[in-house]
């Protein structure tokens, strides 16, 4: 048995007709020219940045090409290892160019990758960065003077290290004309969905999304910088005891709540971990203490907010105790 | 400037309390052991199918292991070349098995690979299937008596071709207490998530989403099954002309309409291929052909349906003409 067809099918309508002689050949003589796309790799590269795009580019019936520096095999950020299609000498020309994002340290100052990049967007009908990707294309120039978005820890990062671009934080990925970045990570295939409406139709671009099982938004869908996190205040100039480590249990919500817990291991009891954050939450512009204890509230564009610090256990056994924080935006 | 730290680190509670001195170690010492996951590659492996899982474990900080048979590399369904940290013989214990689907005709036909899941299945604490890779799970016994779905043309299929399993058509995925399947390509990430809930918890599981910027919906999501395309005849036995050469264009939809367009090659004209599809859709069960002409209605699951064949166009040019199908339920 096979199940080739299903892959390499584009869409599910010639299984409606497969009984038609030529039903298996369905998208093999396109009318128009393949789209060409080339995927820049580099140590550190996440991989769902390239390979939620590489997906959807490959069942949209686009052509994918993976590049690196030098041909030269690339290990990603969780250590996977991934062999380049080609060098960037001996890249062909290209009609969309995806650059990904990861651990982008090296790869945003690498005069080669940052050289290959610029020359490659002249001519380009779309340039994608995912991610920190946007590190890369911004350290590159292309988009300067241009609307560009990035992982959302990044963004603050983001906007300092490169004054020239204009960030911007309420999207799932924005659209210049030719350079689009998207958010962090599975936004690439948002982008990458987004490229391809552009190229060949929303039309097209819906039934690839149809074909990956892939709930996707053509007009933006999930934002992960409007999540209700946004409106937490600055908690960095706490003045926490030394010997305190802080490791993360959870942190998640949705736009109207945030609920994060941390495991804290400190010689400091809870009630006067407690007492650090009410200092500093005194100084909080527009947060005021709720007659109730350690729960304050805000007004944030038009809504109540109300934060509660909590802690359980304490602590006493070396293990540490827990530290919740629990958000409310109505 | 590093953005490890940013990929290395879970959530974004450290960033909250990034002034304190181990944030940047947030999660280092869990206190529970680190969950081992083990990916099978293997030639015709369909990249999203493993890549998106892999990334969702790596981001809820599992470790993972990617395997192919001999250790050697894969090439995946659209030609990406990985290379697998270990072959099966060298393989240590693991916590979570994926099998990850795409071209599987020889996978799930591979006595080694077969070998290799039905006895990693005993004590692993999940096995996850995606997309088609359901069917080397099948294959391999582990899903016999168990409920199961997969990649959505490939359903009917998969239960023609497995009658010990018990096929489940109307989910993202379906958990039968260690094995669990998803549907196709992008499910894998929904179902990779729901094992970390399993093992860690739905928080955690939130927060990995959250930080792949990812809309997990815990209680499902988007199931591709249940588009309105389910309610279209089938019209595989129309008598298409010898000559006929059909190219998607598109298909896409949602739960209540579904759209199509269809590119034809043929010396028939395009009354006369309605009228061959007319000639069909009489015959089809509970379909009433509308006073206006190519327009039929039936009532399915309580549900008033139309469905509408067009063309346009008449393929003088020797270019085709367009075949376009219109679904709407009610």
């Amino acid at each position: 048995m096979s199940f080739s067809r299903f892959c390499a099918s584009l869409l599910s309508v010639a299984l409606m007709f497969s009984a038609a002689p030529s039903a298996r050949a369905a998208h093999e003589a396109h009318t128009e020219p393949k789209i060409q796309v080339g995927i820049v790799l580099f140590d550190g590269v996440q991989i769902i940045d390239f390979s939620g795009p590489y997906e959807v580019f490959g069942a949209a019936g686009f052509g994918v090409t993976t590049l690196s520096v030098d041909g030269k095999p690339v290990t990603t950020a969780m250590g996977l290892k991934v062999t380049p299609d080609l060098a960037f000498a001996a890249a062909p020309a290209f009609d969309v160019l995806l650059v990904p994002g990861g651990d982008v340290g090296d790869a945003s100052k690498d005069p080669r990758i940052l050289e290959f990049v610029r020359a490659r967007t002249k001519g380009a009908k779309a340039v994608l960065s995912v991610c920190t990707g946007a590190a890369i294309a911004a350290a590159s120039g292309v988009l300067d003077g241009l609307k560009a978005t990035t992982f959302k820890p990044y963004l603050d990062k983001f906007a300092k290290d490169f004054p020239k671009v204009n960030v911007v934080r309420d999207v799932r990925w924005v659209d210049n004309g030719t350079v689009i970045t998207a958010a962090g990570l599975a936004s690439g295939i948002d982008g990458a969905l987004h490229v391809v409406a552009r190229l060949r139709g929303v039309e097209v671009a819906r039934s690839t999304a149809v074909r990956l099982e892939y709930d996707w938004k053509p007009e933006g869908g999930f934002v992960r910088s409007l999540l209700a996190d946004r409106y937490l205040p600055n908690l960095n100039d706490v003045r926490w005891p030394a010997d305190a480590k802080f490791e993360d249990r959870y942190a998640y919500g949705d736009r109207d709540q945030w609920r994060a817990r941390i495991l804290v291991r400190a010689a400091t009891k809870p009630k006067d971990l407690l007492a650090l954050i009410a200092a500093r939450m005194e100084q909080a512009p527009g947060w005021k203490k709720d007659a109730a204890g350690a729960v304050w509230h805000a007004q944030q564009e038009g809504r109540s907010v109300r934060l509660a610090f909590t802690t359980e256990g304490d602590g006493a056994d070396g293990k540490g105790y827990l530290l919740d924080v629990a958000l409310d935006a109505q």
